[in-house]
């Protein structure tokens, strides 16, 4: 194990908003475990109050064009962002921050703006939950507003934008006929669509069918999702996709519905742990390596392999050493 | 519950290849709980011969297409093909399957070919996990060939694509700025790469860029993902693509990369089947839901909260009723 870091110190620079210790936080909860799990506790009372903004989409909609564009605006009413691009299919974090850098260049030197890469794939604990831990931190720093932006449709993008307040699906015109279950599947998720680069040809279209997904997804009683257009290489249609964000959080304020979205997001975090440490014990504890492998050998099947390393898990963390130490996490 | 399905009555079906009984087993599996379970190890120790081909890549890339083409090239050689279309974004799987349908329509009255979508978000248990049974179940059935087809590139998409045994990823020219992190997270996980639609204006630079990103990439001491170039729409390119997927094939078995590469696959099905198996004990032994909502109230962190329910799911699997039921499963 690597040295522990010192959350004591961390604490006050992240109350702060030091970007030095905000990215230091955010590189603890990426690395994950217990340091991960204490800073997060010892934040939690402090986080709550930022407004959270999922941005998601297809590849080539432009999303990362449309959250730069969305911190200006922000900025431009004076409060600050804090923003999470989420690319779970890169390995190469660092060419990803550095892309990040490169693309925000008009934000890099403004002290009220907070960018960082999520690429953890691969890392102890799955992107969903870091991230998730990650607008926390940023919630706890003060930020007005956190931006997640992430790529692609997948399961796992569904359980990171499930982590977030207001949801806006992003796709372009023409994107060919995967588009259809593309949208079929963020339907139930969406609360705003834009309609990025809508000066292409078949802008129209992909309004009408959106609206014609939306009409056959059914009732929506209390929040029927806009469709917006943008153009954001050139900031078209910034000023009303940020107005229709606001519009969002008030109903989400006023529903009450806001409070029932959170308490689906720490569920969801809840699950996300449990999974994790079950992972974590039957790798520690009850050999899972060596079990699945003397398993393939003797031809046995994932069933029994996997009921067989539960009971084991079961059996350890009931005899080990009840220290309080891993209760404590 | 749902009545248990007669497995007794469904086994020689699915092993005689016979399209209802493998589709109903098929059903079953996507249901999950005991009786997928129950089925997968009756079926296990006939399952292993089958040749498991995934084809992945980003929205728009033709896949549905090139697995068509692929199926048709695969029965000219007098072998059978069972085709599973993963759409992890989609809730409407009867949308799915009837789309399948009529695009699969010039295989729809062959014996020899058998198309299912899967689209169970949602249901009981993942989707990586549904899928691999039922490759199990196509396995046992007695198909030549077993083709897995799956929108996107999520850390959901990877999960699918490692538990198949040759990985092609697709892509199209000019697919935007968001291709290169698609790439980057996918190189290490493909085994061939299609241009698909490579009659299209950029196709030698998108061969370039692939080419440049697999040098980057390091050393491929054994075998060197070939980059081929098809028109599917058209067949053209299909049977340099079966031929590449037979050389590669060939190297797996000459090599014992197909027996390290199957070891992996189970050890990823284990350590799915353990996460579920550790929600469903939480949520009907440790009343989950109810301990959220308590925990929400009261302004307790995820990670407090996941260390009580896991502590309870311990307990409660130590001193609950031991009928030997469960770890029949």
């Amino acid at each position: 194990m690597s040295t522990r870091p010192d959350l004591d110190a961390l604490l006050p620079g992240i109350l702060a908003r030091q970007p030095r210790a905000v990215a230091r936080g955010l590189s603890v909860l990426e690395a994950g475990g217990e340091p991960a799990a204490e800073l997060v506790q010892r934040l939690h009372g402090r986080s709550g109050r930022a407004r959270v903004v999922g941005i998601t989409g297809p590849p080539g909609a432009g999303k990362s064009t449309l959250v730069d564009r969305l911190a200006q605006a922000c900025r431009a009413r004076g409060e600050t962002v804090g923003a999470l691009c989420v690319d779970p299919s890169s390995p190469f974090s660092g060419g990803a921050l550095l892309g990040d850098r490169i693309r925000m260049q008009a934000l890099a030197t403004d002290p009220g703006v907070f960018i960082r890469s999520l690429a953890t794939r691969g890392a102890l604990g799955g992107l969903s939950r870091s991230t998730r831990d990650g607008v926390d931190l940023l919630d706890a720093a003060g930020f007005d507003w956190i931006l997640v932006e992430t790529v692609g449709v997948g399961q796992d993008e569904v359980d990171v934008v499930r982590t977030v307040d207001t949801v806006i699906v992003v796709t372009v015109p023409g994107l060919g006929d995967d588009i259809q279950a593309i949208k079929a599947g963020i339907l139930e998720i969406a609360d705003l669509f834009v309609i990025n680069k809508a000066d292409r040809d078949g802008a129209e279209r992909a309004v009408r069918d959106l609206e014609m997904m939306l009409a056959l997804a059914g009732e929506h009683p209390a929040w029927l999702p806009p469709i917006l257009r943008t153009v954001a290489s050139r900031g078209e249609g910034i000023a009303e996709l940020l107005a229709a964000v606001l519009r969002h959080r008030d109903y989400l304020e006023s529903s009450g519905a806001l409070r029932e979205r959170r308490l689906g997001q720490l569920r969801l975090r809840v699950e996300t742990l449990l999974k994790e440490r079950v992972l974590a014990a039957a790798r520690s504890e009850a050999g899972l390596d060596a079990t699945v492998a003397a398993g393939f050998a003797a031809g046995e099947d994932p069933y029994s392999l996997a009921n067989r390393l539960f009971a084991d898990v079961v059996r350890n963390e009931r005899n080990g050493p009840q220290d309080g130490r891993r209760e404590e996490r």
